[in-house]
């Protein structure tokens, strides 16, 4: 398959070109790096990575920040921006590829624990993650084509664990290598609007 | 107790309002109409409705719209409507009602069905309603001095059912007399970081 992994220089967008790389033709896009550069919060940025690529056959998208601090203290642009990166962000790549993905063809996009398991000053994270898989859920009755969506839950990655780990006490943390046969699940398998869990 | 109730005007603010009027003393807000004028996408707004209103024991939302329309013809402007409005709106009058709440006050927000059950052109409501029970689910574990925040999720409302009915196929719709005791049970009870379901 002819792949494009959005966010692909990412603890994520690592290993899930681990687990695609070597079974696919990868095409590697990210904000300041890869095989095309794109913004995924600028809708005309996000077109001419599509322009650039041509026709794919998934989509992968694990890219998208999120606001974390105390909810007393957030301010609403502080909220609106981890809604416009994390989430909106894939939206725009679902939305402005559909014309781009060959019949048949996938997008897995990124959610994360959070989403049903808050942590401390996690409010936006868990808002946002619980969006995205919200938006996977309706978008895979939309899709035309046959096309599918699907999201990917992960715990904390042991990758991540020097950088991330004191927001995560007492969670499994799970190996980057899993994680990426899990999104290659997502591309190669038959399931829509499903979201991969990994964690208990 | 002392309750503001925001968008009080609309089918699910009359029958939240028809179940706390006769037991507390209930302020209305609107955009339009109310004791209360409130934009709630304007956080200044939203801090001067709390100004005006002085020290509760109780916030309901029932106010915003969301984007109804085909997923591939959606601009992100248009996804953002309702994020900005259904969804920020409620966070906002959250961040910012925390300080005009006394000790052990609730919030209670609204969410609906399609957080779960997607319809056509739904996808924006499913993302939108998904991310404000997400935003209960975190918030809940960071409110102080024992805050309480609950959304309340309806099926449609027998009183919408000439609006919004064809939207609904085979769905059953609830009597807003039901839905309003339902956000009674919310704001005198004992939970937090409940999402009230009022469908199977």
């Amino acid at each position: 398959m002819r792949i494009l992994l959005v966010g692909a220089s990412g603890i994520v967008g690592q290993a899930v070109a681990g687990a695609l790389a070597p079974h696919h033709e990868l095409i590697r896009a990210g904000r300041h790096s890869g095989d095309v550069r794109v913004d995924l919060t600028d809708m005309a940025s996000i077109e001419r990575m599509y322009a650039q690529v041509g026709q794919l056959d998934a989509v992968v998208t694990a890219a998208g920040s999120v606001h974390f601090g105390e909810l007393v203290n957030t301010t609403p642009a502080q909220f609106m921006s981890g809604l416009q990166d994390k989430l909106m962000g894939q939206v725009n790549a679902v939305i402005a590829g559909i014309a781009h993905l060959r019949d048949g063809g996938s997008f897995t996009l990124t959610s994360g624990i959070l989403a049903e398991e808050p942590i401390k000053q996690g409010t936006n994270a868990t808002t946002v993650n619980a969006a995205i898989e919200g938006f996977v859920r309706a978008a895979s009755t939309e899709l035309p084509r046959g096309l599918r969506i699907n999201a990917v839950s992960a715990t904390v990655l042991t990758e991540a664990l020097d950088a991330y780990g004191p927001y995560f006490p007492g969670f499994e943390a799970v190996d980057g290598a899993r994680v990426g046969q899990v999104y290659r699940r997502s591309v190669e398998g038959v399931l829509t609007g499903r979201v991969y869990k990994i964690w208990e």
